[in-house]
């Protein structure tokens, strides 16, 4: 194979980052852009990666007493207008449902009919038409809290659209909870939060800084938005998932009431919080490598490729025996709440069966050939290691040993992006340090600058913009503990309390 | 209570089946009306149900080699013109997005803005979507089989809704399977229609008749299309599924072609089948009886509720303990594909609690008093008998066997709705008789008739339509197997080659 000396993606991370990503997408075979603007489709093996977060996150969010309920795909115009805030933020991005029929129109063709009195806006969110459930639902303190999840899809129009990071539909989870006190509710917010920590780093081995949004980049009707922000491979910032603490906006906005111990009229707090399939494409930028995908073991879509080596058609049959004796005994171990997922591939094509694979990112690959065989082995291939770095196990050793190498392959590639996010991550105290930090040192590639900022920050809004007009750099979250000491805001010089991330931002 | 000498549900099945309905589903808090027309909120208790038979299917599909992905809400008009009988089957129920923001309008408020040069419809089923994924997936005979199943919610506009059985927006799955040969098709077709048999039968208790539909009532677009039908306690039929098999319509419209080996350029041949939300409908109206829901331990949103009384305050950790003793022994019990779900329910409230449960429709209640306590016991309910007869076990003995308790139950509804289904489905060869079996006897009841009619049909449209005018009664389906013999129409006294399933049906 001709791909074998150089790397299986055209262009590598260097050469095009934006570029090498889509190709890392199609090489996997995980998503493709459809026909419906902005609008995506979700192939097996980008969907399993799904199913394996939500299962994830659905295990965690129900150990903390949030079930699950379904609300209406369409939210009346009439309810989304309830909280200002809302509604402006969502305004620019609806998809509207106008008419609720087809009829013949003049040139023979069929146009839209039977007008809707009330437009309905396919939801971009849920707050308003939870809200107005969440109503009817609670009367007194005994029903609270409330705890619910939705798995949904949701639209949000987007003109410039990126697979998984930035699509016109995608899919998530939404939080929606009341609670009788703001500080049950802020406490519910941090838990959720501390969940998507926990399913980022030790599940997708991605690394996150948790922290609050400035005013300027939270959620539109909400009080304060937490997020978990994390590096990806061109050092720019991707939020992975937020929570929001929502004080008494939405339930004024829907009149969510309940009559507390003391028989008094009071209005509840509520609280959202939302991961999506953004989630795989933070994993994609931030584990896989010229060659295409690498998926951590504990969501991979699949764990294992058996490929049985068959060159005399006559030894098919005892090969075949062997390769699938192997994948019995791996199907039947459990591994992080599902059973190792085996795929067996006896396709014979040469070299791009292999580098099918690697493509694919999954995490071992097992050649099977007669010799293996004859001694009772297997020659495995780590997606976390050079393709050409292979290892005879003995059969057995390779079974029982599978998880052990499974979790090796998690922790590699947690520390690696933990590495790469330290490394790129510096205090910065001088204006002059930060603009260039920020500042590409090749103007071919603009996108290549120095990573996260840690720098302190007054709380002005004014400073914040200049530095966004300046140098396309946001505030990403006011991180939680830790860098606490006081300091001079790195654009005013003002005093300020703590430090800040600022980074260039999905 | 005073319910307890009556019954929980006003009106009772035989006052008002269909008002029966709706408090049944209002008394076990599963779901509600939105404000959205037509568009319902599925509740906690419902949405678990629907989880555990989502589970349940989709094992059953990964088994015959099916894999999920996910596919765009919306189709653009052109595609769903493509296939003639198919846009003509679902114009008069689309929900069509025009527009893709809101901007402030005439009198400040927002209005649609940003006209689509297409109208998107929000799919109402994916075939066309779908369709043209394969027609690019799919370039050789290497590439077929392909087996795709999507879960997801779809949009078929209705003016007259019922909660479950038929409303705007609906959960299901939708499998779509392209092939290389129409044999393989067909045998596909009839597999999934065997899985759900399989789920209906074996998990929700639900006998059912497998069969084809008559051209009449089949899917827009399908050569043929199979089902299985149910009889719910009204004597009506209820389509619980669908397995259609396509032939080259869809592949014709969407361009789904394949070399063959013999490198000659052929049509796919395709297949869909799809069980929705529906299916709790037809699981509430089988089973349930005048004192609420019952539900089949195989899907039960929860198995057991632990009621502990708490007379004396002092008692209160004492009984509080024994009871989290025998919830965590339950909870470690595998029950078909997950553990035994348990309620612990500790309020004060009287026997509103008791009934709470029974309308709920949990299979297996438990009252832990001091009295059971000191004798190591506990006090069991279950739903399929009396609410008054009870039973004592000895706490060990209840949990060892609490499995087999619950199969029971499982098994005595299955065997229950058998034997009402049997009861009510009757050859019929006579006219008269025909028409006497689906006649109200009290006008004031017009839903009250005889149930399912075995009866000779010639295969003549006008017989059908002639019967359907008549007497709502239509045909549900041509049976697989059995009831070969040949006869004479009912309707024209034409020759029949056998019997089919005359019914009146939701």
């Amino acid at each position: 194979m001709a791909k074998e000396a150089a790397t299986a993606i055209e262009p590598t991370r260097e050469e095009n980052y934006p570029e090498w990503y889509q190709e890392v997408i199609k090489a996997s075979d995980m998503a493709e852009n459809s026909p419906v603007r902005g609008c995506m489709v979700i192939k097996p093996w980008g969907y399993a990666l799904w199913e394996n977060i939500s299962r994830v996150l659905d295990d965690m969010f129900k150990q903390t007493g949030v079930k699950n309920a379904y609300f209406p795909l369409f939210i009346p115009l009439s309810f989304l207008e309830k909280e200002a805030a809302h509604v402006e933020g969502f305004a620019k991005e609806c998809a509207v449902v106008t008419h609720h029929r087809l009829e013949k129109g003049g040139n023979g063709g069929l146009v839209p009919a039977g007008p809707l009195t009330e437009p309905l806006i396919v939801r971009p969110t849920s707050e308003t038409i939870i809200g107005d459930a969440f109503s009817k639902w609670i009367t007194s303190y005994r029903d609270l809290p409330v705890l619910i999840n939705q798995w949904a899809n949701v639209v949000r129009w987007e003109m410039r659209t990126r697979l998984f990071l930035r699509t016109s539909e995608f899919l998530w989870q939404e939080g929606h909870t009341a609670h009788a006190t703001a500080a049950e509710a802020i406490e519910r917010t941090r838990m959720m939060l501390e969940v998507y920590r926990k399913v980022s780093e030790d599940y997708l081995a991605i690394p996150v800084i948790t922290g609050e949004k400035s005013a300027s980049e939270k959620f539109p009707g909400a009080e304060t938005t937490t997020c978990i922000e994390a590096m990806m491979q061109d050092r720019k910032a991707l939020q992975a998932g937020t929570s929001h603490f929502l004080g008494q906006n939405f339930a004024h906005a829907s009149q969510i009431k309940y009559q507390s111990e003391k028989e008094i009229e009071e209005y509840a707090w509520t609280t959202s919080w939302g991961v999506s399939t953004r989630l795989i494409g933070a994993l994609i930028m931030t584990h896989s490598d010229d060659n295409g995908v690498i998926l951590p073991p504990r969501v991979a879509s699949a764990h294992v490729v058996l490929m049985p080596i068959i060159r005399k058609e006559q030894n098919r049959d005892a090969i075949m025996d062997y390769t699938q004796g192997i994948a019995d005994r791996l199907r039947k171990l459990a591994y992080y709440g599902r059973n190792i997922q085996v795929e067996i591939d006896s396709r014979d094509i040469g070299g791009a069966r292999n580098w099918e694979w690697i493509k694919k990112g999954i995490p071992l690959r097992v050649e099977i050939g007669p010799k293996d065989m004859a001694s009772d082995s297997v020659f495995v291939g780590r997606r976390d290691k050079d393709p050409r770095d292979k290892a005879a196990f003995r059969k057995d050793a390779f079974v029982d040993g599978v998880k052990d190498l499974l979790d090796e392959i998690q922790n590699n590639l947690y520390q690696k992006a933990l590495d790469f996010k330290n490394t790129h991550t510096r205090p910065m105290d001088e204006k002059t340090d930060f603009d260039a930090f920020f500042t590409p040192k090749n103007t071919e590639r603009p996108e290549i600058h120095g990573g996260f900022a840690l720098s302190h920050w007054c709380g002005n809004a004014g400073c914040e913009k200049n530095i966004k007009d300046r140098l396309n750099v946001t505030i990403r979250c006011i991180p939680f503990g830790g860098g606490n000491e006081a300091g001079r805001c790195i654009e005013c010089n003002g005093p300020s309390a703590k430090r800040v991330v600022f980074a260039k931002a999905y």
